[in-house]
């Protein structure tokens, strides 16, 4: 599959692009700098010894995606995606997004939306949006042979697109977990400030989360 | 130590109070019906086969506690912290309330606070708030003899207060993780929308959280 990823020169961007190719799909890195997306691109082919990834400017990467994440800051999603939208039409579209602000007062602040994944809907409406992917630390993304000990929450409206994310996890060797529709995106997205705290205050990289109780 | 628990009749708050008395705590049920309290205390005596359990009403149990627990439903803080102020002056005050709405179109909404444990902040100002106990499934502390499969996530803004957080978590054999200030308390409450709805599409009774990364 073809996987865009808009704001893909961001360091989760970059990781989830280093495991989706050793996986076999083809990556688009996005950034709104062509240039920077191109030599990220060319960054990755070296370091992964996979020639199918090519960079672009973000709408221009959304064209070429079967699926497309948005991996983007929060704050830059208003200006981002209305150029993508025609580009996303009933594409399943992935949000990573956390609105969190370092050094502020408050580090986890939802959107008015309820969630910064509801709000790339209202900028995408014809996309399938499922909000998934925050939790699994960059830092485990880059170290690409070892398994990561982080199960995927994913939640969104469309059963198919779910479907798709559960693979996309599955090839990462993660265990999906299903947390219902796109009004949960807020509680999922809020779990980052969680793990950023917890890694900063026990001196972690890679913090995650596991749901117990669960039929193994 | 005297462990009130404003909401005590409730599934969760009973569940806390079980655990504590057997731990070795008095417990204070407390109730905006005392008479409910009461009953209520009566029937955990004979199910724990220990004295030190009473019923009050709500205001009356803050005066009695050494630590007040807020386990009210979101929608009835307002009404019944306020006459409970005095008697929660300088006490740690543990809220475990989630802003929950069941049968609407968005289970999760956090208070304009930020979060409930903010709002319960709010309402007791001189009172040393600590957000936790709210991911410990009640069907989990109503089984009184065996091990909770889930971390203890406590948020807040005293240290002393979390350190009588953490030995209560540790004293029902939980792994408490300090998740940083009390801005942090909505992302934590929000794990509770998560929970019920894993409990509720997995047909589970007592989903759970654990963080990984961290040194065991």
């Amino acid at each position: 599959m073809n996987i865009a990823i808009l704001g893909g020169t961001g360091k989760e961007g970059s990781g989830l692009a280093m495991r989706w190719v050793l996986a076999g799909h083809a990556i688009i890195i996005g950034s709104r700098d062509a240039a920077r997306a191109h030599d990220k691109a060319i960054e990755m082919r070296e370091r992964t010894n996979k020639l199918t990834i090519v960079g672009k400017e973000n709408a221009e990467a959304a064209a070429l995606g079967d699926i497309v994440v948005v991996a983007l800051p929060a704050a830059g999603l208003s200006a981002t995606l209305p150029p993508a939208r025609e580009a996303c039409r009933g594409k399943v579209v992935i949000s990573t997004v956390v609105s969190l602000t370092f050094g502020g007062s408050r580090l986890f602040t939802p959107p008015a939306a309820g969630s910064s994944a509801e709000e790339v809907q209202t900028l995408l409406p014809e996309a399938k949006v499922v909000a998934a992917f925050h939790h699994i630390a960059a830092h485990e993304l880059a170290a690409a042979e070892h398994d990561i000990e982080c199960d995927l929450l994913m939640c969104g409206a469309d059963v198919e697109a779910k479907t798709v994310v559960t693979e996309l996890g599955t090839s990462m060797g993660l265990r999906v977990i299903d947390v219902g529709p796109l009004t949960n995106a807020g509680p999922v997205e809020g779990i980052t400030a969680l793990l950023a705290t917890i890694n900063r205050r026990y001196k972690l990289k890679n913090s995650g989360i596991k749901i117990t109780g669960l039929p193994s």
